[in-house]
Order: structure tokens, then sequence, then C-alpha cells
């Protein structure tokens, strides 16, 4: 049971292949595992019991006779509520699409249902993916399943927390400013933030246009790399979409790291940690120099002002797109989220501009930097999952100085669109929690535009290195046997 | 003498190089011609006398001595007054710079030195190059070369009327909703707006960032050829500057255009012509079609909203631009520029954000169109060069009418970064006009990003095909001798 809730989709896949699994019976476990989990963890909008025991029955016969559509075939997949599916609800996490059902599949669950997978369900998500939390105020708050009183990380939050807890294979989730890579650095798992116009965002609802990317949330990094075989490549409905070839990322993937040259900024990235971050982040770096790989200092000036101009592109790029809505239906959003909107809709072209030329330098710096190194080593997030009671959505004065921290080391991938990864690196040990095993840490790594590969290569070294962080821990903490 | 100030760049380098002609003499002329035309001209604002006699003795011992820098060496070159020479005012048509002199050359200007050209004069310009008429308020009206009662477009109108009259070998302008081209056109010589990013425009005052681009104004395409392979490659002081491969311009210019296909838009680029553009465009066609150029009908539903929006950019960067400027030296503006600023400062992030959403749709269709095309084919301006008196910088109604329509047909280039090239395409017969030939009207090319090779291929087979157009009728109208 736990080998089926806490495996890799790699084995999964494998088991079933050999006759040792029916899709059905993963299909049955994931259900149960989800009912146990949700009283506490409110992981998920919708659940789809019914379609996903019938798609697990028809994959079954279809591997049988040998119609196998691959390594995600009768694998179950949560999609944050934010990504069409047809005929069915899709709420953003806010009230006003609850009555309504796109008539046609994102660009991503059409590629999903091609390769076999098995929607599961539609997970809970910071309203209109605006926020870092996870505290919906209409469908409630996601917990961190470590720490119930602790935040999953958000706006991915309900993906996030169904991974980790075995309420599926793996999710989707999307990243306009570390929304995959937060959620997955406090909850526990591998995230994936691709490059700004790899995988199609056509028919995942948009917060800012610029911005964002969606992207896998799996337990493992070879899980993330076997979907992104599944989701990347060109669409011409999304007009970001760019046309480039698409890598087999699972091919290669054990290729050794040594002599990769990864960089760790002198600015920023590593200010204000909490000291069991720095600790354990610390941790991580030496083991990626003991795989090899040559550690550098760099210099990278242009990185505050890029995360400052970050939040000024997305609350400006939110407001246009809600615009019309918010002037009708002020009443019906959050007021966290209503509040940044505003904000938005207060900015003027020309404190546009300025964000844009920022980060146009921003971009030119980088494109330098990758010419000395391979990838950027930092925390993901600058301290571990925040207690829920400081979160409170009425943004009081220690909301405000939390909220810009959890963003603080992802925001800044967005801005440029360069892809980034988050990994497990270990537990941090925080006296006011419940968990026995300690709080998650996050390893960011991030590359040039188009390196996913690369950067695959250098979390599954690392998460090969390091399997303590990962599989044992989840499967005991979240064994459905206890 | 003609042949000396109307001859193309090449036959005067070959001319220097068989010692049938003296880069002294050749720079004597020039600024001889200057002073003839100026009077009625006010082309330049500023003429470099001795330094350009010193440099062209310099080049002619150079040559003498085997020290040859290439075709440009010895030849007279005018700049556009809002590029940058190292020591000398660059006043960008305004009064705020004429104290004050630039201490390093623009990145053009460096290469255009190390051609050995001789820079003969800055050419005036409409006010910081934001509008279409070139009459400057501070530094008068530049008149049309043929009809001094008209306008030479704007706002590179100094450099075109230098290039037409004599006054220079070829200059440079500067393009950011047509101010090469519209020129070019109306005044009757050859100016290509290259790709987005591939000359760069460090050193260059910037009018609108995303929009920008600088290039040559000749009065033959070989001329513009040799200009880009001088002036064409990679910058980092330029953050938009592109790091790709360089192409020799001139290698294959020759090389006949049978084949190519050619498109000719429904929408927008044909409508509201005046008769005698529109006889002189269709007779240009028609010349391609005998060169073996297949004609073919282009749907591009997104060019109204891109023109439109184009302006929406163009308001919005240069208000970013002159914010702190305008507020302490409101006065110091001319009317026409002033309003403008303002209205680009008044416009919210929100309406900047739909402009760029525009581009972006605008650009994907673009991207498809060239699938299917070599280049599209329009009139640059869809009438002749209007009277001065409809041009009166209070913005009066036939004003308001007038100047949208002088950029109908080059701003959306700008928009999505395409290269364009205008080429003279014969004249047009005009009742209430001075000029016994009529007015000179332009022929549009367009092509997809980084196909300036392609575009300067096709203009100058059009060209050969259609000598009376240029040599002929130019050199008749504007000898020295009559």
């Amino acid at each position: 049971m736990d080998d089926m809730l806490h495996g890799s989709i790699a084995q999964l896949a494998a088991q079933i292949r050999k006759g040792e699994l029916s899709p059905v019976e993963l299909i049955e476990a994931t259900l149960q595992a989800i009912d146990q989990c949700e009283p506490q963890l409110n992981a998920f909008i919708t659940v789809f019991g019914e379609e996903s025991l019938e798609g697990a029955s028809r994959a079954e016969a279809e591997i049988r006779n040998g119609k196998d559509l691959g390594p995600l075939h009768g694998i179950p997949i949560a999609l944050k509520d934010i990504i069409y599916v047809e005929g069915t609800r899709s709420t953003a996490g806010s009230n006003f699409f609850s009555e309504e059902s796109p008539q046609f599949n994102a660009a991503l669950v059409s590629k999903l249902k091609s390769a076999g997978a098995i929607i599961i369900g539609k997970t809970n998500l910071h309203e209109f993916a605006f926020g870092v939390t996870t505290e919906n105020p209409h469908f409630g708050a996601t917990t961190n399943p470590w720490d119930p009183s602790r935040v999953p990380g958000g706006s991915s939050g309900g993906s996030a927390a169904a991974v980790v807890a075995g309420c599926c294979a793996g999710a989707l989730g999307s990243d306009t400013g570390g929304s995959i890579r937060i959620p997955a650095a406090v909850c526990g798992h591998v995230g994936l933030k691709p490059t700004y116009g790899r995988i199609s965002v056509y028919g995942v609802l948009e917060l800012a246009q610029s911005l964002d990317s969606v992207g896998p949330m799996c337990r493992y990094v070879h899980d993330v790399a076997l979907m992104m075989n599944t989701l990347a490549g060109y669409d011409f409905r999304d007009v970001h979409s760019e046309n480039r070839p698409v890598p087999d990322y699972t091919e290669g993937l054990n290729q050794p790291i040594r002599g990769r040259r990864a960089g760790v900024p002198k600015q920023h990235f590593f200010d204000n940690l909490h000291p069991e971050v720095e600790r354990t982040v610390g941790d991580a770096i030496k083991v990626l120099e003991g795989l090899g790989v040559e550690i550098v200092e760099l210099d990278l000036p242009s990185v505050v002002a890029g995360h400052e101009v970050t939040l000024t592109l997305l609350m400006a790029e939110a407001g246009q797109f809600h615009q019309q809505r918010l002037a009708k239906h002020r009443e019906d959003y959050g007021v966290d989220v209503r509040e940044l909107l505003e904000k938005g809709l207060s900015l003027s072209a020309s404190d546009y501009i300025k964000a844009v030329r920022v980060r146009e330098i921003a971009r030119r710096e980088f494109a330098g930097t990758f010419e000395g190194v391979d990838c950027i080593l930092s925390p993901t997030v600058p301290i571990p999952a925040p207690l829920r009671s400081t979160h409170d959505l009425s943004g009081g004065s220690e909301s405000n100085h939390i909220r810009p921290r959890l963003t603080q080391n992802t925001r800044l991938f967005n801005l440029i669109g360069l892809p980034s990864i988050s990994v497990p690196c270990g537990f941090a040990q925080v006296e006011n929690s419940d968990s026995k095993e300690g709080l998650p840490v996050g390893l960011q790594i991030a590359g040039p535009w188009w390196s996913e590969k690369m950067l695959l290569q250098v979390a599954h070294a690392y998460e090969r290195a390091t399997p303590w962080h990962t599989r044992n821990v989840r499967r005991e903490t979240f064994s459905m046997d206890n």
C-alpha cells in the first residue's frame, strides 16, 4: 500500500507492466488516501471518483491489450484548479467560476489524457493563484502535511500536499512568482518551473501573462522528467509558447555531474536565512561538491532590483486581467487579492515600463552569468513553512513581513523566464513544530533558458546521493498503515 | 560635380581607388553643396567643415599609403542629431542639450570612424525625434528638396533632404514609427529600418525603447548594403542588441529574385491611398511580377489593432523617458511633443499591458505569415509629402488628420521589430506642387526578422529595373550646374 502511494511513477509504471499492480487498485488506493487525508489537508476542490475508476479500468484493459500509452498510463495525476478540464468546473480558487465549466481541455490536459494519465482531482490554491499561502477564503486553507498548523506554501499548495500525502502520483501547478517551487520546498517534494514558453499555458487561467509557467510537481526527479516528456512542446494557441525541439528528459538522467560548475550568489539569495535553512542548504552544496560539482561565487548585482520589479509586473498584469471583473464584482474577491489587484491597477504605464527595463538588464546579466556557470544554487525559500497564524489574509504586519520572504528567492526566475527546480534537501528543526522529522527544506537549482534537462540531471544526482531526504522519511511519516 | 554629389558610394569608392577622385575634392564639393542648399533646406543643425576637410586629407593619405579601410573610407556621411559624436553637441532637436557634448561616440559612430567615413554634419529632426514633419520649434523646419512648401517627412527629414540634395553620400536616421522610411519615401531615396536589435542604439538618444531602430539612408540600395556591413552586429552596451551572425549584405545583391513570393495585404496598407500613390505602387508591384516575383494576397487581421497600439507604446515609453525632465522643464518642450509626452504619462500600466498583448498576437500572426511569403509589399506612405501648412505644430484639425496617415503603413513594423525598406518607385503628379517631376513615392518591402539581406536583394532588383525613378531624375533636378 505504501509503495503504491509513495512510490515513484517510474516504479508504478513498471509494476503495472509486470502485472504486479493494476491501475484500478492504484486508483482505489489513491481515492482512499484522499478520503483519509482530506479532513486534515483540504488539498482538493474537486475529486473525480467514478471517472477515475472508469479511467483506471479502461487503462488496465488497454495495457493488457497492448495499447500501452507509456509511463503515465493509468497513473493518478492531480491538477491545480486553474487548469481547464472540459466539462468540469475550474474555480481558480474563486467563487466566480464555480457554476460554469470550460468546454475545452487545457493543452496540458489533452497531453496528459493522450498519455493515459488519470486526472484524479483538482487541487486547492490561493485565490486566483495570487498568494503564497493557500489560505483560500472560499475553499478553506490547505494545511502542510508535516504540520497542520503551518501553510503548505502557495499558490499550488493543494497540489503539493496531495503529492506528499500520497493522494496522487504527481501533480501540475502553476508558478508566477514561485508557486510551484515554494510549496515543493516547504512540503518536501520536487517541483519544476520550466523555461517561460516551454509548456503551453493554453487553458490555464492566467495570473500575470509575462511571468506565468506551468510545471510538474512530483515526489521524485525522474517523475518530473517523465512528465516533462509528455508536457513540453510548442502550441500555437499559447502566444508565448516557443517552437523549439523537445529533448527526451529521462535519457541520460543518470549521467554523472562531475565537472559541472554551480554558482552560489553573493547577493540576496542567502540573505536573512533561517539558521536551519542555512545549515541544510550548506550541507546540500557540500554534497554536490562531493559529486564533483565545482562551486563558484557569483556576482549578480541586478538581482535585488529584479526581485522588486517582479512584484510590479505581477500586480500590474494581474490587475489588467481582472480589471473589468473587479470593477463589477469587487466584493466577491478576497481582501488580500483585491488589495493586490487594486494596487496593480493604480500603477502607471511609466511604472510598468521602468520594471520592464530592469527586467531587460537582469536578463542580459544572467545571460552573461551562464557563460561562466551551468546553474545557480540557493535555498528555494529562506525559511521553513511559516505558521498559518502568521498568515491571516487581512494582511496584518507579521503577514506583510513574511509574505515577500517566501518568494525572495524564486520570483526573479519568473521575471527573466529561467527554468528552476526545487528538490528536497533535508529538514529544519524548528522548536514549535508538531513534525517529529522537522520541516522540509528545498534546494533551488536554476539554469539558463531551455536547460531543464541539465537541471534534472543535477537534481537527480543530488536526490540519489541523499535518499534519506525523500523516500524513507516520507514513506514513514505518511504511511497509511500507521 | 554631379557625379560626385549624386553618385553612389560604390562608384565614389571605386573612383577614389582608381585615383580619379580625391576625398578632399569630394568633401569640398559636399561642403559647397551644403552651403548652397542650406538656405532653402535647413537640413543641418551642425556642419563639421574643417574637421571634415582634415579627415578627407587623412583619408587621402591613408588610401595612397595602402591603409585602405574599405568603401566608406573618405565618404561623407551625415548623422541625425540624436546620435552622439564625442565632444560635439547632440541636440536631439531640443534646446536641452545644446550646451553640453557627450564624451563618447555612439556605437555606430565608432564603427563609421573605424571604416574611415567622414562625419560631415548633424542633421535636423523633429524635436526628440517625436513627430513626422521635421518642423522643429528650436532649429526651424527642414523643407522637402523637391518642393519647399512641403515637409520632408520626419523625424529623420534632415538626413533625407541631405541625401537627396547631394549634401552627403549617405546618412543615418532613427526609426521608431517610420522615421527613416517616411522621409525616404517622400524625399525619394532608399531607407532601411533594420530588425530590432540588429544595429546598436548605444549612444543614440532614445525615443521609445521597445520600438527604436537606427538605420542607413542612401541614394542607392547597394549603398545601404555597404553601410549595413559596417553597422550591423552585437553590442553588449545595448540591452536589446542581439548576438547573431552578420552576413555580407553586398554579396549576392544581384541575385535574381525570380520565385520569391511577395504578399500584398488585404487589410489596412492599401486603405485611403492618394490615387497617384496607388498608381505608382501598383506599377511597382507589376515590375516585381515581371521580374518573376509571385504576388499573393495576404490576410493580416491583427494589423489594424497593431497599428493603433504602437502609438500607445510609443507615447508611454517616450513619456517614461522624459518624465523627470518634463516635470522640471515643461515650458522648454515644443507644444506638440509635450502633448504627446503628457498623454503618454497619463496612461496606466493596464493600458500599456493591453498594447503589449496586441503586439504579441501580431508578432505570432506575422511569424505565421512569413511561412507563406518572403516579404510584404505596400506603399511606404499612403500620400505624397503634405504641404507644410497642413502641419502646424499646434495640432490643428487638418494636422491631426494627416499626421497619423504618414505612419499608417510603417509603425506596425516597429511594433513587432521587423525589418523594412523603402525604395523610390516613381512620382505622384500633384496639382499644387512646385516640383516639375512630381513628388516621390516609396515602395515599402518588409520581411521576417533578420531578413535584411533578402530585402536588399528584392529592393536592388527593383531599383535596377527602374533607374528612371532614381539616378536620372535626381541628378537632373538637383544638379549644381543648373
